[in-house]
């Protein structure tokens, strides 16, 4: 993933340093920041004016009433008559929009700087739709939801988009009336940058919610390793803590693992993919073809209560084979824990009890790793977090971004500044 | 891997930036390196105090004979009698050392700042050597080193050391004289210590091979899986530019897939490891189980030479099974580039022939991946030389540190600095 956010490197890291130190102190004069962060004070002045600029920090003023107070301890003589003006973050900067496009529906949430889910919101479309449709869809969403009083549209520090699908710079063109000759992904960057001029990411959604189950699933973790069973079977790596893309993106593809070279054709034109054996469809056919009637889920589900033996062989068949795919990326990546996603993983046990025990064969020959197979912990929304995630991790000035002061608070924040800008003195000193 | 600098990120980072001045400029006073670098007179002063005392950077100064040039443009009232001293980079700093203990060998080069090998040494030691026999060995050989005009072992910049086996922190300990209760990659590393007061760091050499292979085995790649046919079977995997470690510290033990359940016993205790069909001594086994008198690499050099159709079908299973994980970790993590090294890919090209079939075969799942597989390039010196790789990717100040200018040089040298000097200066103005 590169990094979208265009500044210079320098003055790049030199902003996180400035935001680090307001969230750390407090609200600064532009000396004392200049002091802190140990730039010189001309360097220091572009920067707080390309953050005043993009409202990621605001001017701080103290209120009439905190003057009585008598001045700040260490303000010099800059101070005449009114106080030096000091910087403070900007509480409201910072939001994060994650949008999932799905095939039948998309999930947009809002994420504010101190990684709180702000909104989480669905809208559905009919699976033919095309582009322009889909990106109509989610504008109007988002004008609704900039109507609400915590978030912040305006404020956006970026946009990360899932696509469905193995993404790639490569993907096929389609022709739209307003532009034409453009994939997908640069036709709804374009159209989302119209309104919206932030850095935008994008990635494949099953990859993302991957990384997402990383950060938030559980306790966090560098490496996982994640795949889901649906209607396809796609997957997504963190190695490091970095999203796995692959050197032409197609990096975390499991579903296309073969694993019996003499299994059922696969649409992508091999034969015995982990995908024709354990995804949702493959299932139910497999299931089938034995003589058990289960043509859904909720079919699948009943007959798994029942402890149908038929449906528990396809299973456990399935659950072998995942088992083989998951048993060779733990011998060869080493995570420390490997996630299933999809619905059906909540309806047959069987499927991670069996891969469990291809994973601990492997395992015998990593005397120590500690590795554990769970079922996915989030949500639908797992895309659209995975994509605010991923912008996170891509910026370096978003990765940190702080928790905000809030500059216009109450005497009990202004006391906390105080104590906090002594410390710093104290700790300058 | 970690940063083995140590120092203040924030103070590395300014380090970085003023060898980056030096390079590109030439040399600078420490005023003209504030000002360029961006950052507060006092802050410059700790850091290139700090460079001195490292012998990173030296003191510049002019020649008497330059003096009758007359004074440097743009320097100002601090001129009196004698100029402004300058720092300029010491050429003689930044030479790096890799040290690759193999179990009957320790290789060791030695790398200058402009990424180029001084020197490439071999000492041979018993198979059943105990690691302070292995040490005093590889002392002594850096001893005979040191006497080299072209070798600077005291201005060293860091050492990277390569291990033999599975590296992790929970390797088990062995007892020595002076150093009770330790474990083999420590007692190396305190010992290098006591001669050596650098950065020091460690891992396995065949990962390191593949590290090297990314780096100087070819065009170079951020990505890229690596596999040695040996007595073992070992791997590295190089992601988004990184040597993948994993969670504990086993990734790339590719060797330790299980390829056939019912395929014979691995010493790691499962069955049917690729390690258990495609390694040397599996190959060689599996001739002779079949009736072909076949006990060496050079007969089987000589067999493959003489069509014999018994060695050809094991070393194309050999291949097939090769093919099996390589295509699996084509279709996963989607490299540029497929290594396998090993001195059996001269002798049998089957091998790899074989290999690319299966790898072609899981490819058309991923149309557009443009995936090489090729043999190793590099020779026995690649572990070595991978040590030095995974120095220069884990300090920031390494990574780019600049070829040096010669700061006691001819006059023509001086006019070239006095040149980037006023270059410099019309950027700045």
């Amino acid at each position: 993933m590169r990094n979208h956010d265009g500044g210079h490197p320098m003055r790049r890291d030199h902003e996180e340093r400035v935001i680090a130190a307001l969230r750390d102190l407090g609200p600064l004069s532009r000396a004392e920041l200049a002091q802190r962060v140990g730039i010189s004070r001309t360097t220091m002045s572009d920067i707080t004016n390309h953050l005043l600029n993009r409202a990621m920090i605001v001017t701080y003023e103290p209120s009439a009433e905190s003057e009585s107070d008598g001045p700040a301890p260490g303000s010099g003589p800059s101070r005449r008559g009114r106080p030096a003006s000091r910087l403070a973050l900007n509480p409201r900067a910072g939001q994060l929009l994650g949008i999932d496009f799905g095939h039948r529906r998309v999930h947009v949430v809002v994420v504010d700087a101190a990684h709180r889910m702000v909104a989480s919101e669905i809208r559905r479309y009919p699976s033919d739709s095309d582009w322009p449709t889909r990106v109509a869809e989610v504008l109007e969403l988002l004008r609704q939801l900039g109507r609400r009083a915590d978030v912040e549209l305006s404020g956006l520090s970026g946009i990360g988009v899932g696509f469905p699908g193995p993404f790639s710079p490569r993907m096929p063109t389609f022709d739209s009336d307003d532009h034409p000759e453009t994939t997908p992904s640069e036709f709804v960057r374009n159209r989302l940058r119209d309104h919206y001029p932030v850095p935008i990411m994008i990635d494949n959604n099953t990859r993302l919610a991957g990384l997402a189950e990383a950060v938030w699933g559980g306790a966090e973790t560098d490496h996982l390793v994640y795949v889901r069973l649906s209607d396809g079977i796609g997957g997504g790596l963190v190695i490091g803590g970095r999203l796995v893309t692959g050197a032409d993106g197609f990096a975390g593809e499991l579903g296309h693992v073969s694993v019996r070279l003499d299994g059922p054709d696969c649409r992508c034109g091999k034969r015995g993919c982990l995908e024709t054996i354990a995804s949702v469809p493959a299932i139910l056919a497999r299931c089938q073809e034995l003589g058990a009637r289960v043509t859904s889920l909720s079919e699948l589900r009943t007959a798994v209560e029942r402890a149908d033996p038929l449906v528990d062989r396809v299973l456990r068949d399935a659950g072998d084979a995942l088992g083989r795919v998951l048993g060779t990326m733990a011998v060869t990546l080493n995570p420390s824990e490997i996630v299933v996603g999809g619905e059906i993983v909540q309806h047959a046990p069987q499927l991670l009890s069996q891969a469990q025990i291809m994973i601990n064969w492997e395992l015998q020959s990593m005397a120590g790793s500690e590795l554990r197979l769970r079922p996915a912990s989030l949500g639908d929304e797992d895309g659209a977090l995975g994509a605010v995630a991923a912008l996170l991790h891509t910026s370096p000035l978003l990765a940190n971004y702080p928790v905000p002061g809030t500059p216009s608070d109450d005497d009990h924040r202004q006391a906390e500044d105080r104590t906090a800008l002594r410390q710093a003195q104290d700790r300058l000193s």
